[in-house]
């Protein structure tokens, strides 16, 4: 699997969870609670700044069930905790996922209530995962839904992701420019991330190159005979004046000084990005690129698209790293059966859908028109969305993707959503997503029993 | 260290860093530059919801300086990408950190332009850091500056981190949950993160326990009896109704059946306190305390408080666990002298400081009253916050610090904080940080001549 992702970042992850996780099976195992239960993983509502969620993360939660084990050290840690018994313990030493998990495909677009991901198996399996796969599933959705919106916005234009700095963590660092690339980002500034998933890596220079030099000219020079085609950073002190500098090392210099493309990281970038197009274009460097970062996002990108400033290309990175419009999604993971009965929650604003389900998608002229939730086993128009990917704890064929393959299927799968749904705007009119009769049959009989 | 954090999550990440780091270290390395530099880390402009940051993460950093190398696998990697000579990648096997770091002690209020670390060494290893230490500081100074807030309004009520599930990603899993609490936070629902950091581990049950059950009263009778003394989640299906169900166990069990508190998770928070207190004081049951959660962030907390809700604690979740008012900060990493010669960036709005910098802190009465920010070698009144916590890139004791010395720091020292920057809302007037006349006509002359 080339894509798989660091094996240090996924193992000895057992103890990654909720102590109430922890709790429960206890209290499962001694009450004898040990039939099969589903669960859901779905997001309740969607933010306001969201028209559609990317699904993403599913090749993290299929590698980490294939691995779940608690080490001695981990059983010996809950033992120093005075809550858990030596029965159940010695139990915890063989525990191994050996469930069956459907879900979405990685790069689909996905609206509220629709399962992204389901478990059905032993209560206590089903139930340990929830609090890292949420996280997991959590973190490359909100990421893969957040970069969809500014790689729409940047219509042609490359988007490099240039996050790493101040996105939360390593780990994130890692699956966010995953999740990136999926939703259609040419690449990223992280290494790491670029040897791990095979992510095309970009970067030149930063400011403190040009600073270490007595001049500018010699900062550049130097660097773009170390690295011929090179992008520099022209806005360490005056970028216009930079300009000068570059046209003057090219007529001076002639084929010992080749750049592609300047990169602009301050002011006013539409405007910035004009008037060192109109310089280098008077200097005959028509072939040079301007490539825009610093501080932008989706509106960013799309002010400086719609002032139709010269731009090539952008590098993004904090406000796409942390979605910091929407950095959270309202998503979790919910028990819908144990023992083949239907189970769900009532609690005000937080009722459930019960049982296993399917989605169903149907498209009119290259376009989606609706989704219908059903049970698993209804049969509806339109093709199913969710699909096996793990049966008896081992992976199925079905999750065997690369990235590329994720990738693909996020661009083809979002040139189906309705236009307004592409808008960074908040549509006017949510996607409909429908109940089958059958499910809201079910749905209202339990409320009706509960409520009774 | 009983604090060091987790090996898998700090080691091998010599690739954790943006590409432009390397082209740069390959560029200083053939061109001979191999002086000595300075770079400082710290915000530019504090998030207008935030009066002070908590500065946090220094032993990752520490950590992960000790152990940086390249692997045989990453120079494999680098050399497959085509921009680095076998003369680099040679030298870049026998790479070791071998500078200085002075840094502000975990825990310790700072504010806009102040330096939170200093690194001091051969331009290469100083340069290279970058991406890795700021997305460390960076993460963990977020989330203690958020939870100090939530601390701040909940009093002296108990604050839970239950942000697992949704915080970005495993490793923030984890090193938010040590910025918490070090922010003063009691506890984490997070158990690796408890086995790490020896941070107390809370957790109860979830919806789905009271779900598998035919009927609430036979999960909470059998969670009691496994758990005597346990905190009871009554909002499954209808929390009035739940406490009534309390009340008839205790009435009908007596000491077979004992909890310590029930918790409440959906409605309005504080307006379900008061009626569930009421329940329960009028069977008696005046030490079951209520715990809260459920979309809780500072101001939720706040405004229970306020309402005098008899709420004894609090779980506190996504929006802390993402800092959703303020997700990022205007964090750098800047260079800011090479080979003993101030360096400054001019870039508007984004001018810096130059030289390795010191930060005197001046209290009356108990509260601080000002800060200057100098040259390392001048001397002005009050304590200096920069202390030396690597030399020759070993670890000093002043770096050894345990997480509950940084909790009891953190405590002391915002204890000290001007009230009105305790507040919640933005203070009318910024914390005063004032440049010493040297270090001010230092950045004026460097200014001018640049551009002059």
């Amino acid at each position: 699997m080339p894509n798989q992702p660091a094996d240090s970042f996924n193992s000895n992850l057992a103890l990654m969870t909720d102590l109430y996780e922890l709790t429960m099976l206890q209290a499962y195992d001694q009450l004898g609670f040990d039939r099969e239960a589903v669960f859901s993983l779905f997001v309740r509502e969607l933010p306001e700044e969201r028209n559609f969620l990317l699904a993403c993360g599913l090749e993290d939660v299929v590698s980490y069930l294939e691995g779940l084990r608690f080490s001695d050290q981990d059983v010996a840690y809950l033992e120093s905790l005075g809550l858990f018994g030596q029965d159940f313990l010695h139990r915890l030493r063989s525990f191994a996922f050996t469930g069956d998990v459907f879900a979405v495909p990685e790069g689909t677009p996905v609206f509220a209530n629709e399962p992204i991901l389901e478990v059905k198996a032993p209560i206590a399996q089903a139930q340990l995962l929830e609090s890292f796969i949420m996280n997991q599933v959590h973190l490359q959705t909100v990421a893969a839904s957040k970069a969809a919106r500014v790689v729409h916005a940047a219509k042609d234009r490359n988007v490099v992701d240039f996050g790493l700095r101040r996105i939360h963590g390593a780990d994130a660092g890692l699956k966010a420019a995953r999740a990136f690339y999926a939703a259609g980002v040419t690449g990223t500034s992280n290494v790491l991330a670029g040897k791990l998933y095979s992510i095309p890596v970009y970067g030149t220079m930063a400011h403190s190159y040009v600073q270490i030099f007595a001049d500018e000219r010699e900062a550049f020079r130097s660097f773009a005979e170390i690295y011929p085609g090179t992008i520099l950073l022209i806005d360490t002190y005056d970028s216009l004046r930079a300009v000068e500098t570059i046209i003057e090392l090219t007529e001076t210099l002639g084929e010992d000084f080749s750049i592609s493309g300047v990169r602009i990281d301050s002011s006013d970038l539409a405007e910035l990005a004009v008037n060192v197009r109109r310089k280098l274009d008077s200097a005959g460097l028509y072939q040079v690129k301007i490539f825009a970062s610093g501080g932008l996002d989706e509106h960013g990108v799309a002010r400086i698209i719609r002032q139709n400033a010269p731009v090539d290309g952008f590098g993004v990175g904090t406000k796409m790293g942390v979605s910091e419009d929407a950095p959270y999604l309202d998503m979790v993971y919910k028990l819908t059966a144990y023992a083949d009965e239907d189970k769900i929650k009532i609690s005000p604003g937080k009722e459930t859908l019960p049982g296993q389900k399917q989605v169903y998608r149907l498209e009119e002229n290259g376009t989606m028109v609706g989704d219908v939730l059903c049970g698993h086993d209804e049969k509806q128009d339109g093709r199913p969305l969710l699909r096996k990917v793990m049966a008896g704890g081992a992976r199925l064929p079905e999750s065997q993707e690369t990235l590329e393959d994720i990738r693909h299927r996020a661009a083809r799968e979002m040139s189906l959503l309705p236009e307004p749904l592409r808008y960074l705007s908040p549509a006017a009119e949510a996607y409909p997503v429908h109940l089958s009769e059958q499910l809201a049959a079910r749905q209202a009989a339990l409320l009706e029993k509960h409520r009774a």
